[in-house]
């Protein structure tokens, strides 16, 4: 690497942030079970902890996504828990809904045929509203588990317009500075039809409910074989991306560590990013947040090792040279167009990164240091502990 | 099936017409090569010769997709064609313009990088759309086969841009009477990306195109694991759904007979149909096509075989009480709804179906009828004769 | 359908019967919750009980497959449980040992790194067999979850031995009586690998094992596109097929009901076990065996609705004349041949299922008996009462 | 990169040897057309000469793959073939038997019903067999594209059959020095049903031809999400891995550059291999070669290009330290197991791959230094030319 191009991995590692989500420092599992881990968070004030950790380490997750219903009680006070982050050095990002886990919603929550649920979702979506604004958080991000598991069973156009209708009320009670995230995923918990299965219609519905919404990309989120840097790039050109849920996957939405089955193609989605900035001269206003399940792997660890793997595939991408790209494109040139970008990719920028934690008086290497703290075993000991006197008996079954 | 299911079958059949491909009666195959036929269509005078064939003993396809490269000579009248094509029984239907075959199109046509290419592409859209007119079609039938093989290869954005801006142009072009078609399909020709990937995209590029454009749907062109009746009913519901190129597949687009391999998909799509018409109380209004190919059953036998698939399925669909369906779906009445479905999939409605067929004076089983009047056998002679009049050397390999 | 026609089906139903799991009776649901049902069974006793209703208006489901860890307690006498579930009218099934929920599997069982963990495992397996012996049940039901998450986790190889000589200790405490049916599946809950993960794994272990050892193809553990039939065609030739597992799905493992989204699917599969018998001349000896998880439907009708469409689409199998299709095959007639599966997945067949169901002295209409019995809203009553005797509070997260 | 680990790689790179196939240089494309090049070779002769190229910058392809039909005529005298190759500094490699083009495959061929076409099929399994002795070829390369397209067509049982028949009288013509490599393709040219559809059913064919026969992974022919490092361990472990046909894909067998979509996962394939050979303390006795179709790219620079990236990727999976590998899986040390791995893809083994080159007096840059040659450029006008003399008019179409 010469000179400016260490020059544009440092800016570009200045530019970058990445949130954390509170739900991936509990224990999590699959419909089999659950492998649980005594360092695992037992509260928002664990998570908080947890996060801050990561950022402590990493220098490049301020933020920490929260969820409606695991992290707020009834009487949780929202400023008390934002100074409580602060402490910690985070602040709470996304605002999560939960609008899947009420027996209520077993078919369905703002598509549900019945107003009465239909009203109830609402209610816990304008809670969400209210608490992003009394934290300031910036972002509703929604993902929404309806759907429907056989044939017949539901009038999926119907269920469209009180979704549309659902969210225009919504968006009426957001303010100026609050944005809508609309996710979307093919399959799962609805194995028939999901209401937002793919891009087209998280679009639709953004489109129809106004400014104020925009679309989120899971990366787990798609069909095998589906471009995912296209839609990205489409999504950009349309000015309707609005964020990311990082993490990999093989064979459905598996939730893994970012870049640990196909790093390309996260490489490439950065490269979309980066192209669209350079031709546009704007940054892309984008919410970068992880949402992955480490089932075995240590919460923490894993996701400083997500944030190291995004930081190297920001910097690779932001290797190639757009100017001398789009001469190649512009003259057909495909293997050499195709070359820069895997020189970009090939080329080992752990030492740009290296340089800039350490301008940024960060840890060389953050799971290392992580490590040497001691965090981990410490809080296992104390939370272990904690959970007898709370008597908390885990299990990790759900049979 | 009581007098009033009957009815309903009679009607359903009364209103549904399906409209066969020229290039379904010529010698097609894989990239591996053709197994040819000697009664395969030579040109386009024997192609509407087995289109009438088909329509004579099936009653319900009375027009024929053409293909602008294939069908039409620099000195073809399209009025003579007309008049021939009639004679038959038959009338032109969609205009399928090629913009896939010409070599400068190695990188694209509308989405190309270079003005001259897509001046040409439009050129011939141009020609396609004069056509139509003078044939008095009603249809544009656009498969665009744009793409890139390797990811850095092409700027996606801006290929978007080009595209809609040459369909805005080609949409001026059109009459009032005219609908552009656009179709999306996931891979192939262009293997890494396609520049229409999926329905968000055609609907998107449909949208910005205006009025005269409506996506199409082949249901051969999705991932694995895509519920396309719900596309429809999305479709459907934003008022873009513009017509259907008919096949089925296993693996990719393999362009089977329709329903050959998962007739239950059909009937759903038929469904979805049905149910948005008598809730809305108007009758879509949809383009039926087959796009098929195939590589090893006689052409017209195959093409026999899938209208009357589409005729069973449609009449299965047909059976479906809406009004019933509507209450269990509002009273979520899950596995009753559900059986209301399979019910009508799993009543025989053939004998209702040769009723249809007597009632318009049709042979009770077209395939049988078919092969009773010796055509195959009468025209595999007289081409294969005329190939070697021609001295036409048919090759099935491609190497 | 012609008298000889319904003979066949009528014989076809006689040699059918389907193995409810006991499993199949309890709240069920994905990893984000479950929605919980009044009448789920709480006990095993509960189970048998609700598998009893299944068989009793079905007169096809004669046992039920077993659970070790959740069906059988330390102090449970298998003696006296079996003498429960006769009363019930069924029996003791196919032995499902659980070599997934213990904290010890984290990184597998039989193949697990640690000799500690792999003994235990084969302990669990050597009760499970001894139950078997005790039970007289012929099966051992072996779904092993081992697997990895992330690449260079583990050593695959090594695994896979671990993995055959574990299974031929087991083998060698097995009775001559006694099968050992390894089943496989592609994911989840491990991503990365799955040890046993595709029919091959499973042929090639199977065969390591020995002659107590044969396949278990469960229909909803394949990638999307696979041709399953092909696979039991195959498993038929090797006389290597053990049993099914049955559902259906769209996506991944979605566990739906049987025939719910493809039934074309399942038909094609019963159609080669019928063309093997044909041909062979003698019965294909396998266990078939729901294996489904209704999360939103009732279990009992669901269950039931799962045997009315097996025996629906075995009774189509038996439709198909194998004398002409093997006269056709042999001549090419690709199109007729087709035509005639075709045919008999088209016809109706439910008035010769219900002809059999009078001769036995069922119910017509086993779905509509069951509703009728109002078991469903007894059991429901009864079991909330006895949950809040028993204490147990229910919950639908998983968070 | 340390001594040692450089070391390692060059030990690896000296190892390692890729074959490149005849067919790589002519015009190919997909169903839908061809793009042609005038530098595209016309016959067996150019082929050779573009391999030359290809052989003389990279310095590890010194073999060439042949397709019997395609590269030998009637009057084709193998031995001045070979001497011809010689002259360009390569030898033939793999036979690659074509049962696939004549028109009497239509319905199969050593699958097919009628004795007659097996016959033929076998013949030509014989010529393909002479040829290899008659030119020292170690390997007859048979990928078998029979299957059917539509249900009830075939007798999948009788078919797998025939084909065991038949390999058996083809493998007892062999010599012991010769390899019969069984590739499997789920999909295409049949699309119904392949009759080696998958890896499990080549190792069934295999095993029961004897050990003269193993099994071929090409890399584009699995199903989506399939774990194909995994079964390359197991054929590893079985002793049954023949050779590769490597190639990428996105959604079917797009047969594009290896690596182009996701260079982890051949990574991961070499990884398995090395891992496999550092344990066992062996050489794996595999064939490497090239199957892609470079339909818009120029073949030698995407040959090259091809090359390349191998080299690259061998060199990334030679950096793996099994030692400490197998430590930390022995001690379940996942992150740092998998960080192994990810460590070894991340460097960039360039400098060390150039370091090869320069030893072995090779361009530093195969790619680059095949530019400057100017050969293309050359044989292009010179093919140009000698096209007109011929009297070969060339067509992208196939309509």
């Amino acid at each position: 690497m010469n000179t400016p191009e260490i020059a544009r991995v440092l800016s570009a590692l200045d530019r970058f942030t990445l949130e954390t989500p509170s739900w991936g420092y509990s224990d999590t599992g699959t419909r089999f079970g659950k492998f649980l881990q005594d360092a695992a968070a037992i509260d928002v004030y664990d998570k908080f902890a947890d996060a801050g950790q990561v950022h402590a380490v990493t220098g490049c997750c301020p933020t920490v996504a929260v969820h409606v219903l695991w992290d707020f009680q009834p009487d949780t006070r929202p400023g008390e828990l934002a100074q409580f982050a602060s402490k910690h050095g985070v602040r709470i990002g996304a605002i999560n809904p939960n609008l899947f886990q009420d027996q209520i919603y077993k078919y369905g929550s703002l598509c549900h045929q019945d107003d009465s649920v239909r009203v109830q979702a609402i209610q816990h979506m304008r809670e969400s509203v209210e608490l992003g604004k009394a934290l300031a958080s910036r972002y509703i991000s929604l993902w929404l588990a309806d759907g429907s598991n056989y044939p017949g069973q539901a009038n999926i156009r119907r269920r469209k317009q009180f979704l549309i209708e659902a969210l225009r009320e919504v968006a009426d009670l957001m303010s100026q500075k609050q944005t809508l995230l609309v996710e979307y995923k093919p399959f799962e918990p609805a194995f028939y039809h999901t209401d937002l299965a793919d891009w087209g219609m998280a679009y639709i519905v953004a489109k129809a409910v106004g400014p104020k919404a925009k679309v989120l990309v899971d990366t787990g989120h798609h069909y095998a074989a589906q471009n995912i840097e296209q839609i990205v790039a489409w999504l950009l050109a349309e000015e309707m991306l609005g964020g990311f849920h990082f993490n990999d996957r093989r064979y459905a939405d598996d939730d893994l560590t970012l870049g640990s089955i196909d790093p390309y193609q996260v490489f490439r989605i950065f490269h979309e990013i980066g192209f669209y900035e350079w031709e546009t001269q704007k940054q892309a206003d984008i919410a970068y947040m992880i949402d992955q399940s480490h089932n075995d792997k240590s919460k923490i660890e894993a996701t400083i090792q997500t944030v190291m793997t995004a930081q190297e595939l920001i910097a690779k991408a932001a290797l190639v040279d757009y100017e001398t790209l789009n001469r190649l494109q512009t003259q057909n040139q495909q293997i050499d167009a195709e070359e820069l970008l895997r020189d970009a990719f090939s080329t080992d920028v752990r030492p740009a990164v290296i340089e800039w934690r350490k301008k940024k008086n960060l840890p060389e290497n953050p799971l290392r240091a992580f490590r040497e703290s001691g965090y981990e075993q410490r809080v296992a000991q104390e939370r272990k502990q904690r959970r007898v006197e709370l008597g908390i008996k885990p299990t990790g079954s759900y049979a």
